[in-house]
């Protein structure tokens, strides 16, 4: 009973030799990817088994599609929502709604939920992305409930983006302002990147309007990457700010592509201080992975990490038991990534 | 990694010149609309800015599909949910879930949730359907808690719908039974209507069992416009009754074609009394807009909408702040439409 | 405004000739089931009129795909999701959402939440599957709340399965463990099947770690099929257990081929006993009911279906009112089921 998606016209079109006829229909793409593991996180003296989801990159479904409107003016959508293929959760389309209209020369003009520009670094420049065991967002997103909290890390609701146009010699960039619509969440950021000849660098700057107080939750991070041969070598400088609270994370880190696999390693350096109560801590993680790819779409990966505190730090590998402050955390996970 | 959809045999028959073999195969279509602006609006001297959504067409995702079953007969299906491209909700199938069998003399029989037969008629016969800072809705929708909270007013769950099948020289209609399953929504109604050379008209009529001690909802609207040249002009009365309440509403508007773009003006007069404590207030909306078609999948397009209520109105335009009792209701938006 | 789905280029390339090509392009397969109709329970003397869901199949939306990856070997995904078409319920993946690593050899490797191994035989051996007021399920999923609770009776989150390959003489098998992640639902099981020249066999046990005391929750079945000329006969014993509680089902039923429709008949004898609190009951579930097959995709149901209780027993056919101890259910239904 199963039914694959076709537009029969169009098909007839194309059967009849009119690929014009094609190229102006409408169409939808869908994609996805379920990335499923085993993984074991031991917090201080406590272990915990899971199946772990994300080892390599979130699992999602999506559907997406663009309209050439003529004279380089397109119109195009994006939705995207995670999906917990351990217990079958989704629904919803919180990674990316959004609704865009673009123009080869001026750029793209993108309205509904999206990533903030700043998040754009933290994924990019380290050597794990933002996800598993490895990812140096472990660290960073651990910023003592601010950037936790704060709505605008990793997305924003009610955003209107603008992104320049290829063509600038490199140059790449965007910004965004989301409504706080009376409430919190108002964010004001920007990003600009210069990629050619191996090297991408970029600069991430925002502000987000974070309590009714009106306290700014404040995020700066530079970042970049330069490829030689099968070595590509990654760093990031990333600073998290809210009154008297700030974290400041250093990362480097490297792949190195072995065959059809690839070496990853990643050293993270975060320091969280709070001149409000004297809290000041350290935390360093260190991670090694391998991912093994069956196919572009289809991989295998491991990934093993530790995260050292200071004696009153509490940084950990998600997932597992309660952290005592300074206890140390370890994770070691092993996956499937598949990918439509 | 992106996949596209398609199904290999039935596109290799129609290379293969078989028309008839792809006709025969089961398919589904993946339809929906993002549209997202921006929006302010002021209630008495509170203004509220936002990222809105909707204000052209509700933004939506949905899969529909039609199987032929031979000698008229066919079977099909429609699932459609509404989706918040501002903060990326979404994820049910409320908007209608349907499963139709039909017969091209006898008509459909239609059962699962779906829209009631009144509903139609507020949508079709106002310059502004159901959406935006300028739809008639704003103040039909308003029936101080009788119909905000009538399960009826739009759609209904468990419902068992028939449509009158075409051909019968120009006569549309439906009617719908719900069941209340022991609890409150226990709907009946029906539409009738016309439409040919340019006039289209159309009754509704509806009692909802609305709450526990049996109390009805009852809906009687009468709709039509009527289209010669650029010109379209709309009216429609709705009256909504419960017990000692009711309110009644008069709705005048008109479209008017201007290159690729739509003049659009409305206006609406609501009237709602309460015969138990004396409550007697009335409003007005006045609405004017603008939509641009890129194509006829994307649009752009500008509100601007007023409501004036008596001294001890409550209608507004939805969106903004609470409003006291007299005061005036403004909002205008603007944003993009793209539908697939 | 609709947009069906099609990958272009794989249709030129059929088009011209290639079907090598399409074949090698990714692709997805959206499929599903939309099943309503009307129902009336009678529970002692109170009767509740529904509009019924799932009375052949359970509604659903899923997405499904395959890749190649060369040797033999294979990766997949399945995304499968239930709906509610009374009410437009859905979004989440909870039938299924698994990924595969498949060897043609060697068998195939499946994370992420799945049915359980002991839930085939509830589903494949009696006559009317676990939808509808005649499914054998009815009083099998009654364990007074044991079975009703455990996490795995249907389905597990966080499961690791591993499935026999085709080609061994018309064995088959699965086995699955669960982690509990620190929590309950642990789970190991497996099922061990023969399949040919009409007959099919099958056997299936787990343990589940049902409480955090430890309390184990263990499920035995035994079924089996055999199909000559238009009949097919089914028999199914099941037997849940935790701690003091016991319940043991007898099921025995038969389909018969009709023309283009399929007689259904079904008897199943539940026993439940609990010996720390002296709970000793029976009930008897007697269901006849008959598919008009409209296409392969679409058909036309109607069921009839009593279960008689003892003195003290509490069976019933789900949906209806609230059941007095000893009182007997009775649920008829029709409905129309449609896939795609």
């Amino acid at each position: 009973m199963t039914s694959p998606i076709m537009k029969t016209l169009a098909c007839a079109a194309l059967a009849a030799g009119s690929t014009l006829a094609a190229a102006q229909q409408s169409n939808v793409t869908i994609f996805g990817v379920l990335d499923v593991g085993v993984q074991r996180i031991k917090n201080g003296s406590k272990t915990l088994n899971l199946e772990s989801i994300d080892g390599l990159q979130t699992s999602r479904l999506g559907f997406r599609g663009t309209e050439q409107l003529g004279g380089g003016l397109s119109a195009s959508f994006h939705l995207e929502g995670a999906i917990g293929p351990d217990t079958g959760a989704g629904g919803d389309w919180r990674r990316r709604a959004t609704v865009s209209l673009a123009s080869k020369d001026a750029g793209e003009l993108r309205l509904g939920r999206d990533y903030t520009p700043t998040f754009w670094n933290i994924s990019r420049f380290n050597a794990f992305g933002t996800n598993g065991v490895g990812a140096a967002s472990n660290l960073v997103y651990g910023f003592d409930g601010a950037s936790g909290t704060a709505k605008t890390v990793i997305r924003s609701d009610n955003s209107v983006g603008y992104f320049l146009p290829d063509g600038l010699g490199g140059v790449y960039g965007q910004a965004m302002v989301a409504a706080g619509e009376g409430s919190t969440g108002r964010y004001v950021g920007a990003r600009l990147g210069y990629a050619g000849n191996g090297l991408d660098v970029a600069l991430g700057l925002s502000e987000t309007t974070n309590t009714l107080a009106g306290d700014k939750f404040k995020v700066f991070n530079l970042g970049g990457s330069y490829a030689v041969g099968a070595l590509k070598l990654l760093g990031l400088v990333h600073n998290s700010k809210q009154t008297t609270r700030e974290q400041k994370n250093y990362v480097i880190g490297a792949h190195y592509n072995v065959g059809s696999g690839i070496i990853r390693v990643s050293h993270v350096n975060a320091h969280s201080r709070n001149t409000a109560n004297g809290e000041d801590y350290t935390g360093k993680l260190f991670a090694v992975g391998y991912v093994h790819q069956l196919s572009k779409r289809t991989s295998l990966y491991t990934t093993l990490s530790k995260v050292n505190n200071s004696k009153t730090g509490r940084f950990l590998i998600p997932g597992g038991s309660a952290i005592a402050l300074g206890d140390d955390s370890n994770g070691i996970e092993a996956g499937i990534y598949h990918s439509f």
